[in-house]
């Protein structure tokens, strides 16, 4: 491979991370159980408080829910901020913001109900980019959020 | 073209989507009417709710009305998501997110009053890339907006 | 320095300028006040209301400061917007809007708390792109931030 090409390369890696990041609010706020687990690889795991999701089994569970589809009906919005990305060969790491933003009727508004720190892990795999781990912990002054975005950058915690 | 090549452009295409829509943000909450209206083909066309606007003159007459203004002298954000984009040659989409907040003056805050699925519908023309349709539907829980959502995964709906 | 070397170069620059901004919310969320004054020049300004900080020590006291310290205690998110990009040789200019979200405990949600313009002016230096100046201005009606907006477009102001 040239050294053009590798550079092409790194950009279409980092373009393909984006990708797999901004898909997610489209699948759940969708309701895309299915389009959802594909995002992660088959034994992937989505750590997420009070319970992580193992297995893409899993994740189409959550998606199918009574509770998440009570929350489209709502009107509800997984709104992701632009991930910062660290590429290293064939795997990645890209933290980011969350939002979940909740439909008040009463108020004629939205509320912010969630906001939290991601930490997702990726993996090439011959089917393209996967995540094999995403973290989302709660930004409410606990350490573990602060840690986890600490760590996303280059040069980790400073 | 050389593979390589190709495989440049295809990168330019996706950053010249993401170029468009982080532009729209920056036009309309400057009152930026010409701006905002040639970021559309001539007869592109915002299909919002309730009334779809046709052409870069309804367009521009959107961002100068009253109404608008009275949204910038108040304090107003029109923020977009990280859109999700699909390419196929010279047409593209991009799907994300949108919040408008508007400042509450009295709570000394910002309400979050509308949040929005859009889909970009856009188009090479001899200008550069530009937008033949976009479509807005607010996340109210109406069937609408998730359609529009899972529309804009590479698969489609699942 | 071929055609295509070039243009993979400019694809580059703006991803190194999107990185940079991406880093900015990780870096003050989560207290790492090195890596925050560290995406600024060493006599970097970021220019915010109601006193302009002035190269990376003040960068540092500010995310070292007890206000700060207390707004992630209490449950903070600094969200960045998808940054507009004008690149030009080895400056660059990236605009976007910024929201500052805070927890309150009391109503189990965030209030959006400061939603604000943002222009980030960049220069490449031996050791990669890096912040000369970031003017912030709050979406409050002011024209101050209406102006900065118009001028992160490529035509400037419409």
């Amino acid at each position: 491979m040239s050294d053009l090409e590798a550079r092409v390369r790194l950009l279409e890696d980092v373009e393909a991370v984006r990708q797999l990041v901004s898909a997610y609010g489209l699948a759940v706020d969708s309701g895309s159980a299915g389009a959802t687990a594909a995002l992660w690889t088959e034994d992937g795991t989505y750590d997420v408080v009070p319970q992580p999701l193992v297995g893409r089994a899993a994740l189409t569970a959550m998606v199918d829910s009574e509770g998440h589809r009570s929350l489209i009906a709502r009107g509800c919005a997984h709104v992701l901020g632009a991930p910062h990305v660290l590429l290293d060969g064939d795997r990645a790491v890209a933290t980011c913001h969350s939002l979940v933003l909740l439909r008040d009727a009463e108020r004629r508004e939205h509320r912010v109900w969630r906001v939290a720190a991601n930490r997702w892990e990726l993996v090439r795999t011959v089917d393209g980019w996967q995540v094999s781990t995403r973290v989302n912990r709660l930004l409410d002054g606990s350490d573990d959020a602060a840690a986890l975005l600490a760590a996303g950058l280059a040069g980790g915690p400073s």
